[in-house]
């Protein structure tokens, strides 16, 4: 390619460009090339470089905090578009419950401001101290709260982003309803930077909950512990998040000496605490409130605590309707098994998504590469998506699991909003 | 144009038609025309309809209970399709809180049976016994509980629809998150019709409130009232809907007299009714509470009290940040004055969205057409829209207030999903 102009963004070329080549598919060897990465420090210079780019038919990646597991930041060639620079706040006002901030500050820092502000932003994605919130409304990130909160879409009223050709437009003001476009907001969100280069993220925020009250039940299988998730959504409770670990998840996350099935679920109210008990109680060996730090510090440990087992991991985000849980997680186990592969999962039971987990040495990651279509064609056999919350990335062809007519429709979008195909080239497929 | 096969669908034709020829915007003088209405039974006689009427370039203007108030359903030749005859229920799941239904079902049916399952959609567009769910999807429709539940598309989990030339998608599945694809839910949502037909609606329900607690404040003046309106946001309560009558819409709907403003609140608890009476005080000449259902039908009837004043009324629906909202409605009734229009609003409050007013006998609707266009640059002035729930329809033209690079990008959509310009010609433009 044509090196892109010293005097139009700051630039990193050469040595430097490498840790921007991967993300978190690292443990899966997973590696980009990319001849220069910009680092812009505004949203005029990211427009700059979209049209710099867009006129030199150069690639561009556009990336966030680099802690995404599908590979939608790796690069295949061009220009690393990195946001961290672009980390200000630009607004926060409490009483109006709202802020806008830049698309590279990160996503724990966003959640920090709004506590001090006495707000709350219920988004809460892994790695929240790397991962920004632009990239956040990027993929549509999910996390636990999602069950009862909504995904990022759900928190972002509006956007700034640079389209193809080189605009900067914003795709809808502080005002809290706006049908006066298509859903652009809408369409940015989950589209993993394959239509546009969000700059600005404009958020609705609500009063933090009192109180968080997590409790933890234990089962002596995943049948039980399935059928008390469908208790609790039965049960008319309403609590925050709704999560599970199967037996395997729970050994490597070393779990109290382990157990069968772990039901996690955080409610905001004493009452509420009392109802989810109950509702929890059923089969289970034991239900017990837990500290709410304590018990989230164990939880983000999750997915390391399992790669530490083996050197390595291959996780799949699957999500099928809730009442097939049980059947996915069984599932799991049993294409492992097939493959001569240790499997376990974990992940938001409530939402009916999980982390399917093949468990293998970083440098042996292709050996998963059939059971994960397997368990993609289950997923989609038991009516349910190859991606709840993780998004395709480099990593899934959406075109195998997907309706022609939607593929076809996804694709005429993809084009009528980059044309050229140098917005992520080669994901969101 | 060819007609269409009497084999292929239901078919109206002739004065038959007549009542398929405009919507809310009745009392506007607005008025369409069109060759035939068809009927379908099922989404497969939606998509063959398409699939003909894109053959032979005829163009379609789906049509769901025809109670909007932007012209959306009025046609401009060619065929009406209306989803009357497609009112069944698929599947009401309680106690997994969704449920699938046709998209011709009536919005206050689905809410009917919601209810008798112990279940609740928290959607309350007006007119709810005509409007019907596929339209409240395909207009995003608001509604005063859009302020803390959000609007339609917030209980849209997936979409049926047919898109160009005529195929049959599944937008999403029961999955609660899915990101296997673009948001082709959220760009149906809200696209009236201009980029699909909706066939089904898949929703996502939450558990009713326990009790429905409205307080009434009333005000000597907006300034006093706006104010109030920000002491609630600040105060960290959530209520379910945050709504206000300014002096002339109370007198029109007759308000125990009439009130000089009027800010209506209602929340799911004691304890939030009682410090919402405590942040409403302020400069309030009285706080009371309400009956529900009682209130409801009051409410309810606004909108046609003010058409009995006059004869008939101009309203549109503008939203401005929620601070900003008193200078909007102090600028509602100066521009009707330089227009010798008199002039109220009412709204949601809590979403910043006016329904301003001219009133007007039917005949002389067109008077305020300049007066709407000083009204819509007031709204962008402040950082809001032109439309907040209602939509574009016919009646407003969103490419004179958007930023042209949105107008290119929503544009660039259009063509792509319906490169024959033959999905509801002339709406969302």
């Amino acid at each position: 390619m044509r090196a892109l102009p010293t005097d139009l963004v700051r630039l990193l070329t050469g040595d430097a460009v490498r840790p921007y080549l991967t993300d978190a598919t690292e443990t899966r060897g997973l590696r980009g090339h990319a001849d220069a990465v910009a680092l812009p420090g505004d949203a005029e210079e990211v427009r700059r470089v979209v049209e710099w780019c867009y006129e030199h038919d150069v690639p561009i990646t556009p990336r966030g905090g680099g802690s995404g597991y599908a590979g939608g930041a790796v690069p295949d060639g061009g220009v690393v578009l990195s946001l961290e620079r672009m980390r200000a706040p630009r607004s926060f006002e409490p009483l109006l419950w709202r802020c806008e901030v830049e698309a590279g500050m990160t996503t724990a820092e966003v959640r920090r401001r709004a506590r001090e502000n006495g707000v709350w932003l219920p988004l809460d994605p892994g790695a929240a101290e790397q991962s920004q919130i632009g990239g956040n409304a990027a993929t549509n990130a999910g996390g636990p709260h999602a069950f009862r909160y909504g995904t990022a879409r759900a928190w972002v009223t509006g956007l700034e982003a640079v389209l193809a050709p080189g605009e900067l437009v914003q795709t809808s003001g502080f005002a809290r309803k706006d049908v006066a476009s298509y859903d652009m907001t809408g369409l940015l969100c989950g589209s993993e930077g394959t239509l546009g280069v969000i700059t600005a993220v404009r958020l609705r925020l609500i009063p933090p909950p009192e109180v968080e009250i997590p409790v933890v039940a234990v089962y002596p299988d995943a049948a039980a512990g399935c059928a008390a998730v469908l208790r609790v959504l039965g049960s008319g409770l309403q609590p925050a998040t709704l999560e599970y670990l199967d037996e395997g998840a729970a050994s490597a996350a070393r779990y109290d000496g382990g157990a069968g099935f772990l039901v996690i679920s955080q409610v905001h109210s004493r009452a509420d605490a009392d109802g989810l008990r109950e509702a929890l109680a059923g089969d289970a060996l034991s239900v017990v409130e837990r500290d709410p730090v304590e018990l989230a510090r164990w939880r983000e440990g999750v997915s390391l605590a399992v790669v530490a087992q083996y050197g390595g991991k291959v996780s799949e985000d699957i999500a099928v309707p809730v009442e097939r849980l049980e059947e996915a997680i069984a599932a799991t186990i049993e294409i492992g098994r097939r493959h001569d592969l240790p499997a376990l999962s974990w992940g938001h039971a409530g939402d009916g998504n999980l982390h399917s987990t093949f468990m293998v040495a970083a440098e042996d990651a292709s050996r998963t590469e059939a059971a994960c279509d397997e368990l993609f064609a289950m997923a989609v056999g038991l009516g349910g998506t190859i991606s709840g919350e993780h998004g395709l990335g480099t990593l899934k062809d959406g075109r195998r699991y997907r309706d022609p007519a939607l593929t076809a429709a996804h694709e005429r979008i993809k084009r009528a909003l980059d044309p050229k195909g140098l917005l992520n080239p080669g994901k969101k497929l």
